[in-house]
């Protein structure tokens, strides 16, 4: 399990650092967060293989999070192979009549499906001027694009959480944070993992090892030479917790997705500023250093990883020139809140792997 | 007067290689050519300063020929001081739609205006299937943008040409290219520009070299310390020609704006496959490097320059593994038809001079 970031600036790309896209990796299936333009450049700068994409979720309608992403489905139908399922993507709503609209109007053919499942925005997450200039954004819009399939409306349950999908090894819920528009975070939750195989059991009822090891360690029931049944609950410990990962767009404040994110083993949160300037960054929606590592020590997270740097913050590899800044001084910052834990400030095409817990 | 190309690909971008994307500079002022996904990227690694785009001009709806354009409308918007003149931009219709949508969606102000003038597209430019999936996508949706200011629908004259516009020095036109979507080819005029000074005349008269030189090389009559005027017909030369340059974008046929093309000083043509792949190609609605070269001698064009190839060909510059090839093999496959003339092969960051006629 893994994370790679393809672009941590908000804002604008540079060619020394793309705009927001993380992708997120199980077993050979990757999931994106955010596409920003340019996107599908990085991607080739990495090992991420594009037709391996199967699922997509967009933060927030923001061009820096979203314009890539036309541009990246055209190229998947063009350079990967037959996709067999459908691709799915998850966002606000809005998402649907972006892409729809793009692929149409571009008149773009993909050779694979898709299907927008959209997060129904509550009332209150609306800015205060909303209606005044984009009342029908959310309407549908002429006809439906021919490799778009029916998608879902998602509405949160009782405690406003979003449950998105799930699939045998994971969950992922999202729930809103605050920025200038709606705004999702998202929590990738792991279902319980199998315990750690006891090799000397399996000896002991004759089973060589070999790969009837492997089967019964992803949780299959295997049958002897002798005929015996041996049950994965036979011979493996105890079940190990999943490991949760929480992805945030842009956010000046979490309280709502709180409850969902505590004990996170890794979360990613947007730095945008530098301390010295919250008022402003508070303004617009985005969060300080400081900000990022009060929620990670709130919700008692193990890694904290910092994004979505302003650009006028250099990569911390760059040669600074004079007057210049770089993103160690918001590493810096978040370290004295978030003390003497894991931390690090995301650059492009880093990856971050996610251990097994134990 | 000069031509920087930003991008230089086919079908979608590639860290080597952008999609289609050109600037024409002319006294300071930027006039764009298509603009496909990352060519805000690659401006950075140019000289060419956003903010002084004054005009965007889209040859057809391609994502790899559009999609990078919301994304620079927002970047000009955040780091440019204010325009004082709206952006004005052209082409096929469903432009602005795509530019409202986008705009309208990702919630993005601008902080300046800007204009969509729209070429209408004739009934026989569609193709055959146009309505079957998207009978409504020139329909304009929703309310406008709040930078968005009433634009023209831009209709052909008697002779099927599309005349865009005009400033003090330049009138552009367009004509529809065959290809696979409606595309329009561009064809930049300059004005007759005054002819060359005398210098003997001047001083003859008893103006001494200085400032009043340079006015009356502008046009502008002058009066000497005596009192008498000089008017500019007096000390210049006859009027020397403007330059001409077209640009077209994705094309396989352009019998449409061969006749307003004639003599062009510059031809920017695409060659996407090499001669062997001409069926493939031209199915595709794209053309090979002998069709560009054809092309060239038909209308008598003094410069050829090539672009927009597929990614399978690599940049010149760069070191071919096993099996690959470059573009050198498509400049040499003009050659052979553009003979003994000036012929190059355009790549990413490449700037061409235009140089005044004599």
């Amino acid at each position: 399990m893994d994370l790679t970031f393809l672009g941590t600036a908000s804002c604008f790309p540079l060619p020394s650092r793309g705009v927001s896209c993380i992708v997120f990796r199980r077993d050979g299936e990757c999931w994106m967060f955010d596409c920003g333009e340019g996107s599908q450049i990085q991607i080739h700068e990495s090992n991420i293989k594009p037709g391996k994409l199967t699922k997509i979720f967009i933060t927030h309608l923001h061009g820096d999070h979203l314009f890539g992403l036309p541009g990246l489905m055209c190229t998947i139908g063009q350079t990967s192979s037959e996709k067999e399922l459908p691709l799915e993507l998850y966002g606000p709503t809005g998402l649907r009549k972006y892409i729809r609209v793009s692929l149409e109007l571009s008149r773009s053919m993909l050779g694979f499906d898709y299907v927008v499942h959209e997060l129904s925005v509550p009332e209150e997450e609306l800015p205060e001027d909303w209606e005044t200039w984009h009342p029908k954004h959310t309407a549908d819009t002429g006809p439906v694009h021919p490799n778009e399939k029916e998608g879902r409306l998602i509405k949160p349950d009782e405690n406003g959480v979003w449950h998105c999908c799930e699939t045998n090894q994971m969950k992922v819920m999202a729930a809103p944070i605050t920025h200038r528009i709606p705004s999702f975070g998202f929590v990738l939750h792991e279902k319980p993992q199998p315990g750690k195989l006891d090799p000397q059991k399996l000896k002991d009822r004759g089973v060589p090892p070999g790969p009837l090891y492997a089967k019964i360690k992803n949780g299959e029931a295997i049958i002897t030479e002798a005929g015996e049944t041996i049950r994965p609950d036979d011979v493996l410990g105890p079940k190990r917790p999943g490991r949760k990962i929480v992805i945030l767009g842009d956010t000046s404040c979490n309280s709502k997705i709180a409850a969902i994110s505590r004990n996170a083993d890794v979360l990613v949160h947007e730095a945008t500023l530098e301390n010295e300037l919250r008022e402003k960054c508070v303004g617009n929606g985005h969060s300080t250093p400081e900000m990022a590592a009060e929620f990670a020590n709130d919700i008692n997270a193990r890694k904290l990883i910092l994004t979505h740097f302003s650009q006028r913050y250099r990569p911390a590899a760059h040669e600074l020139k004079e007057g210049e800044e770089s993103v160690t001084k918001l590493l810096e910052q978040a370290k004295r809140v978030f003390i003497n834990k894991d931390l690090i400030a995301a650059e492009d095409l880093m990856q971050v792997s996610i251990p097994a817990k134990k």
